[in-house]
C-alpha cells in the first residue's frame, strides 16, 4: 500500500510551478504519491514533471473529471464525442505522467445533474468508456471510476453499480476508484462496498466525513482499512482534501468548497499521513490476530 | 418528543388527495406528525386540510425551500423581494395549518450553487428572514433554518454558522431544523453541534447516511438521541426520506433522488417510527443511569 | 436464525416450577427458544419439561458450566474423572431435553482462576472433550464450547485459541458457542473473530457489555449480525442476562452480579426480541444491497 | 493533560533496577510520568529513585491496589485494621516519592469476589477512606478510587456508585480514577460516566477493550477524549497494559492476563503515547469547532 495526497490540499494545480511546488511539499510531508487533477498537455511540461518527479523518488497519479461539455452520458452526440476526445487527451496526459492508473468521475459530467439518469445514457457512456479503456490498455493505464455521491454524478453512486457499469463496457481495463467520503453518503455500509468490490479496486480516496481531519469526522476508519487488506487491495490510497485559500473560485465552486476545514495544510498533510500508517498497521495487527492477510 | 414524518415518503403532495392519503398512511404507521412540503394556498383547501387532520388526531408540520428564483441571498433586488414575498406566504400557509413552525432551507435557494457565498448575500438574506420572522411571531409560527448540506445551499452548512446567523438577525423567532443526514456531511461531530444547537432547535430530522432505513447506513443514532433529550428538545422529530416511485421528476432531480433505496414506503415507515422510538426510550434510560435529563 | 432467552433473565432455575414459569415467560415475550442452565436429571422430571415445551410450541436448549470440583484441567485426576462424568451426564440431560446441543464453558472450571494454564491441562481437557464429544454425537448433540473471558477461565478466551483447542480434541463434534459480552472484552474484533469462526459457531449469545438493555452499552451489533450472517450460522441466538431479584447469592456470585442493570425482566425481554430482530433485519437488508447471505 | 505509562508494561516492578529500568524506557518512548505499582518502602530506595526521576524529568504517580488480607470491607476487625495500615503506608510512599495521588482499587479487596457486597462493608471502607484520606490530604496526596470491573471487585464498579461512594465518607480528598478498559464492562456508556464524574476526576487510565494497542479493540476513544476535555481534566493519562514476559506468576493470576496481546512492549508505547495524542489533538480540534474547552 502506498500512501498518496492530493495536489488540492496544496494548491489548484493550475501551473508548472504550482505542481512543483506540490510535489516538494508531498515529499516534505512523507508521502509516496502526488495526485494530480487533470493537466493540459498543451499548457504543462509533462516530461519536465516526470523528471522532477523522478528526482524526489515521488510518483504521480492522474485523475479527472469530465467538465458538463464533455458529458458522456448526454443524448448530444458531439457532446459525447468531445468527452471521448477528453478522455483520450487525459489517458495520453497519464501514460505521459508514467502513471498505472487514470481516475476520476469520467464516465459522466461531474456535476450536480438537473435531470435523472436513463439507460441510454448509461450505455452511450459505456459504449465510450469501453473505447477509452481498449486504447488505455495499449498505453499501460488503467481506467478508474470515481463513484461520486448523487450530488456530483447521477450516474454511479455506489459499489454495485459501478460493478454492474464496467460489465456492460465487456472491458477488463477498468476499475473502482472508490472515497471514503462519497462512500459516506452513498453506501448503506462502506465496509460491505468495499469488500463488494474486492478485486475491482483501482484506486482509493481517503477523506473525512466533512472533508476535514482524518479521525474527526463520522468515518470509523478502522473497518475500511481491514476491508482493503482483504480485499487485496496494495496499490494507492490518497488522502483528497481541498486548501481554499489556494484554490480558484471555480474549482471551489465545482467542488462546493464554501469554507476551511483543514486549516495549516502542511499540518494537516503531515497528520493525515501518520492517520493512514496507524489505520493501516492496527489493520495487518488485527489481520494477524486473525489469520488474515 | 413527538415522531413525525415527511409526506415525501409516502408521495410528493402535489393534490389534495395526496397530502389526504399522506395523511390516511402516517396515522397507520402510528405517527404523530405529517410533515407538508410547501403548500400553494392557491391549489389547496387549508382549511379542510386542517378538518382531515383534526379527525385523524393528528399534527401537521410545514416546511418549504427556497426555488431559485426566491433567492433571498442574490445581488438581485427583485429576486429578494420574490423570496421574501414567497417566505411570507409559507408562513402564511403554515399558520392556516396551525403549525407553530415553518422550516426547511429557507435562508438561500435550495440548490447546487455555482457560486462563492459572500457577506453581502448573508446580510440580504439576514435581513429578509428578521422581517419575515417578525410577522411570522405574530402570526405564532417559528422559522426554522434546514442546515442542509454544500451541495444544497452554499450559505449556511453547520450548526455554528446558524448559530452566526441567527445573531446576525437579531431575532428570537427563528430556531434552527437539523437534520442528521446533513450533518453526516458537514458536522465534525453531530453530536457535539446538536449540544452547541441546545435551546435553538426548533425541528428536527432524522434521516440515514444514505436516506435508507434508519440504523443500516453509517450513522451512530444512539448519541444524537441522547444529545436531543440533553438538550432538552421536546419538539418533533421527523424522519424524511423519499420514495421515488410518487415523486415528479423536478422533486427527484432538486434533491438528487436516483434511486430507490427504501422499498416498501408502509414498512420503511413503520420500521422508522419503532427505531427512533427505540432510540429515545435507550436514550432514557441511559439518561436515568447518568442523573441526565 | 432462531431467537433464544436464557432462563437466567426470569429465575435461577433451581425447581422444576421455575423452569415452567421461565418456558411461560419465554412464549408471552415472542421467543422460539428457552436456554436452561445445567439440570440435575434427579431433580427435575426432565420428560414432564419436554411435554410442557411441546405445548408451547417452545424448543429448548442446554448449558452447563464446570464446578472447580470437576475442572477437567486439574492437574488432579480425580477432578478430571469427576468433570467427564459430569459432562458426560449435561449430555445425556440435553439429549433428553430435545437440545441439539451442549453448550458452555465446559472444557474447564468456569471460575476466576488463581494460577495460569498450562500445555497439559489444555491437553487433559481436550481428551476429555473428545472422548465426551464422541458419547454426545451418539445422542444428537453437539459439544458447544462457550469462550468466556479471562475472568471466568484461563484456558480459551478467543476464536482463536477455540479454533486450535477443537483440532486438538480432533472432533467433528466441538464447536464454539459465541458471546458478544465475552468477546467484548477478549476479542480484539468481534467481528472478525465471528468470520474466523465461520462454520465451526454452534451456539450464540447476545448480550450487551454490561449485561444490560441491548443497544445501550458499548456493543456494536450491526456488524455483529452481518458476520452471523456471512458465516452462514442458522441457529439460536440467545440473549443473555441476569435478574438479580430472582437469583441465588452463589449465582450471582458464581457469576459477578452485584447490582441489577435489566429492571423490569418481561420489558428486558421483549425489548431484546425485538431489538435482536430489528439487527437481524437489518443485516438481510444490508447484505441484499451487497450481494451476500 | 500528561501523558503516562504503568510500569508492567515494562516489568513487574519487583526491584529498584527494575522500575529504574522502567524509568528509563519511560522516557525514552517520549511519556512525561511513570506509574509505579504498590511499592514496599522496606525494600526500595524511595529517594534514590526520586533522583533518578528528576534526572530524567519524569514525574511519578503511585498505585496500589488492596490485598485480600487487608480487605477494608471486611467484617473481621483485624483485617480491616490491616487494610488502613496498608492505605496509610501507601500513603506514604507516595508522598515520599513526589506524588500528587495514590490511586487504585484501594477500597476493598482487589479480586474476584465469592460473596456478595453488603452496605456494612460499604460503611466500613467508607469509614477507612475517610481517615486516610485525612492524612494524605495533610501529605499532599489526592486518594483516588480505581473503578475497576465487576471481576476485580464487588463494591464499586461505576461512576455513579463512585460518586455515592465519595459524598458517604465526606472527604474532599477523594477522587475517581476512571480506566477505559473497565468502563467497557460496566459503564453503560462510557462517554456519559466520564461526564458525569466531572471535576472529581482524579487519575485516569486508556486500556483498550483487550488491554492491546489502543485502536484495534472495541473502545471508541473519540468522546473519550472529548469529554476528558469538557470535564476540564488536565491531569494525568496513562497507559496501562501488561507485558507478560517480565511479569511473575502471581501477579498474572491476579490481573488474569493469560496471554501476550502487545508483543514488542517498546513499540507497543511508542504507538500509545503516538494514539494518545492524536486522540487528544483531534479533540482540541474538534472543541476549537464548536467552541468547547
Amino acid at each position: 500500500m502506498e500512501f498518496g495526497i492530493h495536489t488540492f490540499v496544496w494548491n489548484d494545480g493550475q501551473s508548472q510551478k504550482d505542481i512543483e511546488q506540490a510535489m516538494e511539499a508531498t515529499r516534505a510531508a512523507g508521502y509516496a504519491v502526488l495526485e494530480l487533477p487533470g493537466l493540459d498537455p498543451a499548457r504543462f511540461d509533462l516530461a519536465g514533471l516526470v523528471r522532477r518527479a523522478e528526482a524526489l523518488d515521488l510518483k504521480l497519479a492522474a485523475s479527472a473529471g469530465l467538465p458538463p461539455a464533455c458529458d458522456v452520458t448526454s443524448p448530444d452526440p458531439e457532446t459525447v464525442r468531445r468527452g471521448e476526445a477528453f478522455l483520450l487527451e487525459a489517458v495520453g496526459v497519464a501514460r505521459d505522467l508514467g502513471c498505472s492508473q487514470m481516475s476520476g468521475p469520467i464516465f459522466s459530467a461531474h456535476r450536480k445533474f438537473d435531470t435523472l439518469p436513463d439507460r441510454d445514457g448509461w450505455q452511450r457512456s459505456a459504449d465510450v468508456l469501453a473505447r477509452v479503456a481498449g486504447v488505455a490498455k495499449e498505453a499501460g493505464v488503467a481506467l478508474c471510476l470515481e463513484l461520486v455521491n448523487r450530488y456530483e454524478t447521477n450516474l454511479i453512486n455506489t459499489v454495485a453499480q459501478g460493478l454492474a457499469y464496467i460489465a456492460d463496457t465487456g472491458s477488463d481495463n477498468i476499475f473502482l476508484h472508490l472515497d471514503t467520503f462519497h462512500m459516506n453518503i452513498e453506501e448503506a455500509d462502506p465496509v460491505q462496498a468495499i469488500r463488494l468490490a474486492g478485486r475491482h479496486i483501482g484506486y482509493f480516496h481517503v477523506g473525512e466525513s466533512n472533508r476535514g481531519h482524518l479521525g474527526s469526522g463520522c468515518i470509523d476508519f478502522a473497518p475500511v482499512f481491514d476491508a482493503l487488506l482483504e480485499a487485496g487491495y496494495d496499490g494507492i490510497v490518497s488522502i483528497e482534501a481541498f486548501n481554499p485559500p489556494a484554490l480558484n473560485d471555480h474549482l471551489k465552486a465545482v467542488c462546493a468548497i464554501w469554507r476551511d476545514v483543514i486549516g495549516d495544510n502542511a499540518a494537516f498533510a503531515r497528520h493525515a499521513r501518520t492517520f493512514m500508517e496507524m489505520q493501516h498497521e492496527a489493520a495487518l495487527r488485527r489481520a494477524a490476530a486473525y489469520g488474515g492477510a
